[in-house]
């Protein structure tokens, strides 16, 4: 079968490799659809020291069940199954908790715990090993279109649900960017909650899929929206404010919106920052704010993510790519082309 | 009567002023003692920006009813009765959702909701009036005791509630300083969570509280103290640290030592800073943790409060000065020598 | 003005009265739309015992403020306003927690805390006087259709917050019953949270209102009904189940299709039962199933539905009638003649 | 190897067998203790409908780890370990949100998730295999000491975590039976909450244990009992009742003494009933009780338990037998005569 290997900084390749054959406790997957993530972009320009050379990329991966081994039950050939991008132990306290995306077994302080792709052979190859467990079925969901919904869905509905309590009907949540995260973070929003949604961006084309998706009101970036959002708020703040990028411009505004006692949630690795002070002189944010750089999910924000999925709530915008044109759906994300989510289908 | 005057930048005095006479809903409350706060130092320390030049100093008000308004029922004279920091408006969405001290009628994004002491006439007098709302009865508790309950009880208290569900049995707690606010805290956590409990201090008097109020395991901070903590929680952190004095080696303590999704608390306002960023090169912290500036409380926080000081779980540890010295007791603080809390006793 | 008193038992007159003065923290509020409510028939079918007979019915008001008491600021005349079911103290334990629906001080074990139109002068009148405290400004909501939201949009969203826990997406929550309460039920769900919605009525006119709702199952009760919903949860049965009647049928199903450890919650007053066992072989119910007989509301789930209804996600069904007419609209109302919810126009 | 077998209604017999050999991912435990239950004395009685005679009994086990398979890694020899009582799927919803006791995999709306002595070989053996993620490690604890912790600590730590929102300081909790259950539950609530404890029994010595373990109030129950409890409530009730042993009497006094909007929680599985009406009329309880009848627990929850056994804040009176003197144990079990609970050591 066909996989996409990263081989070196900088360098994957489709190689032909030995079909893998699942162990007693594992289900061979046939790859459907596999996704591309910004994080994929981020493992491809790192250098000699990444651990992972020779393995196939791809953590955001579907498909339908192809055989399995001797101690699984439960599943028929053909089934569609989206993969987890935790591969956690399932029984420390962690994971028994319901937080299995902290799992200390398979994680540690600073690695998120085993995801395929960075590390253990991912989704971008015709078929792919996984423990049976490492499974959610999707139904009648089609397996191509459901891949991101591994990452691109899971990433926003832990960032919401971490911050659930305060969405209540009555309260503001700000979205800032509707791009790949946003867009599915602002549907998830409209379906699971009352709150009244600002959706910020500086692309028009982003606020008309804001404005579809039922944005409350859909405000361009400009330098104006700091007060505009406070005018909209009392002049007190948004109760929760999501950015789903993380560059400087947008953290600035994050801070200037939130209320006190409100939350703030980072989605987007973008690589801005501000400064946190424990006291009110150094302080960037309102007394009280309830920071949080979400990262990543647990199997139950997947489940959620999939029954939304499957109810219609919700949907990924994707652009599909042959398996074997990996390389120019990589330089097309690289370059920005990629509007939603690009998938690879073998 | 008495009352200490902020008149001018750094300047107090104690003056004989009319007793105030309590309106239609409002309690006369004749002070058993009147706590000094580390924040009152700040107030004292500001230039002429500060807008309550001549109003009576002290937020920590507790003391015996003396009369009431003609719309005020319930009390007796002499219930012993605890004045409430935070005067919100009681009516807003934030109020009636028991998040009353981010009120956004009688507070804003950059004030705190109405505070005595720092507004209205405070506490370091001989009688101060409230409206009967603001009191809670502390029952056979001692007035003079019990006063710096309303700041530094109720600070700690909020902080920990707004981490409990991390505070499960199993789980670490960390606390770093065990002053003022420290030492509360730690009480608070053993009273109410089966978390184990490090404290951290750097002065031995302060570990031998520790001791006494049932820390688990107690550490002298030095340069080992962040990798003694991971090597206690199986190198990946602590589910909750809560960093009570804010000082620029304790916030850098506390990021070192909170687990991935982990919580963080910072309640004192030492002015420590760290860089909060939006991916993981920038990051100071693992990834998910929740951090939090706590400030102040709510009202339902103060009840708990309360109960806790009734069942003899928690206790401030004070030392008192007569009102007419309240120089001395403001100099002593200043100075670092109030083991605890002072308190004015008219 | 004229007003709806009852006089003696089963017997209601229109009278002309001395229009109220507000005092110092009340508010005058000219009535819009006062809402028949199946428990004024209960209080109009109760004997001798009644201890508020002479006084004003109604308790869902709605209207605009005309003017107001000495110590009340923030309001403009002609103000759209609601009026709170739950006259609560404000500051007892459970008030300040945010259960004011629980007030100790206003209420008592057998008595929910007090409630306008059953003991103080209630709404179906010209004009009525409350507290101000008691008033939600509803902005631009026509104060006609807005008076149920106090009682009819209050009641379901209390039941709903009790069970949000489990009403994730995913979950399956059954709706039996779409009438006045059960049609608002289905809304909040629906604008709420991303639960499958499953939606039981025998009443063909009810199923289209489900339908249209967007209910994601529509069922006529039949003999099957308890078996489809079990078929279509994996016979497991449902995560939450709304009984919005509470007659004999409804609760015999509502316990048979609700699963372990899912909840069950009673809004309506139908008077059926069952039998609660302690163990395994007297228990009707599966094991762990987390019951609660639901009733009013707290100040925060009302202003939650204001600002669904402002949103435009939620409606009440209404009729109205002249307050003069108003022992028609009551003999409609017992007659079951009215679709959704009576009120009464002044 | 020797195995307690139940064989026929009403018979167990000692019997020799083969010591069983772990599978790929099992580890074989050699048993140190093994717990009586009183749902051991349920099966015993049950007829010939029972579907597992042949099978180990004993639900409650403990040891240390002698072998493993494998798949199995992270064990030492001689670790010592508790075996979950819920033998669930580990991946469905249920499962993945930290309810696995719910697990709709390997349980059913009419049965519980598998449990070992209930189906498959359980501990009163001298040996025991289970999959490795049945188990969880105790460290220091004895594991003789520790075996009852996987039911008795279990279920009352699963029902005081259902309630564990309203067991703030200032909140009254009611502990109905000091026996088995009752006696762990009062130590739970001691060491992770700060409400006060109201302790009921019939028995002196229950009382004296109720005493011991820092009841803030101890009754013995007679007929004035709940007047007893309401007025140390203020006649309104308590915040959340446990009855822990279900039987007429202590059904009753818990329904008239659990405040309107409290939590009332059964434990023990003595039989009692009570009518639960959808309304006023037909209601025993106070208006918006919350109800349950909890059964099991959750792995999270088992965690909690050890970890507060390791603390020393809980323990359990505890009575030995050997193996061989299995008859003697059941039969002191149904006679009352077992006082805390009774322990098989191999």
């Amino acid at each position: 079968m066909r996989a996409v290997k990263l081989v070196s900084p900088g360098k994957m390749e489709l190689q032909e490799v030995e079909r893998p054959v699942p162990g007693p406790d594992e289900v061979l997957v046939r790859i459907a659809g596999a996704g591309l993530c910004h994080s994929d972009l981020h493992v491809l320009h790192m250098g000699e020291e990444w651990p992972f050379f020779g393995g196939t990329v791809g953590h955001e991966g579907s498909g339908r069940v192809e055989s399995w081994g001797a101690d699984v039950d439960g599943f028929a050939e053909g089934d569609a199954v989206l993969v987890s991008v935790v591969w956690a132990c399932g029984h420390c306290r962690a994971c028994v908790e319901g937080r299995d995306n902290a799992c200390e077994v398979n994680g540690s302080r600073h690695m998120f715990p085993t995801t395929p792709g960075l590390g253990p052979d991912g989704a971008m190859a015709d078929y792919m090993v996984t423990k049976a467990r490492y499974l959610d079925r999707i139904g009648d969901l089609d397996p191509v279109a459901a891949a991101p919904l591994a990452d691109a869905g899971v990433t926003p509905m832990h960032a919401i649900n971490s911050a659930r309590s305060r969405l209540t009907p009555g309260s503001t949540a700000v979205v800032i960017a509707v791009g790949g995260l946003g867009h599915m973070g602002l549907q998830i929003l409209k379906a699971t909650t009352g709150a009244r949604i600002i959706a910020v961006d500086n692309d028009e084309s982003k606020l008309a899929i804001a404005r579809e998706h039922g944005a409350d009101l859909v405000l361009k970036s400009d330098a104006d929206t700091a007060q505009r959002i406070l005018d909209e708020t009392n002049g007190y703040g948004a109760d929760v404010v999501f950015d789903f990028v993380g560059v400087q411009p947008t953290v600035d505004l994050a801070t200037k919106v939130v209320s006190p006692e409100g939350a703030l949630r980072f989605v987007g690795l973008g690589g801005g920052t501000f400064t946190f002070g424990a006291d009110s002189n150094t302080a960037v944010l309102p007394w009280g704010v309830n920071v949080q750089r979400s990262y990543g999910g647990t199997r139950a924000d997947q489940l959620e993510v999939i029954a939304l999925a499957q109810q219609g709530k919700i949907a990924v915008e994707t652009v599909t790519y042959p398996l074997a044109d990996f390389q120019r759906a990589f330089d097309d994300l690289e370059a920005g082309k990629v509007p939603g989510r690009a998938i690879l289908v073998p």
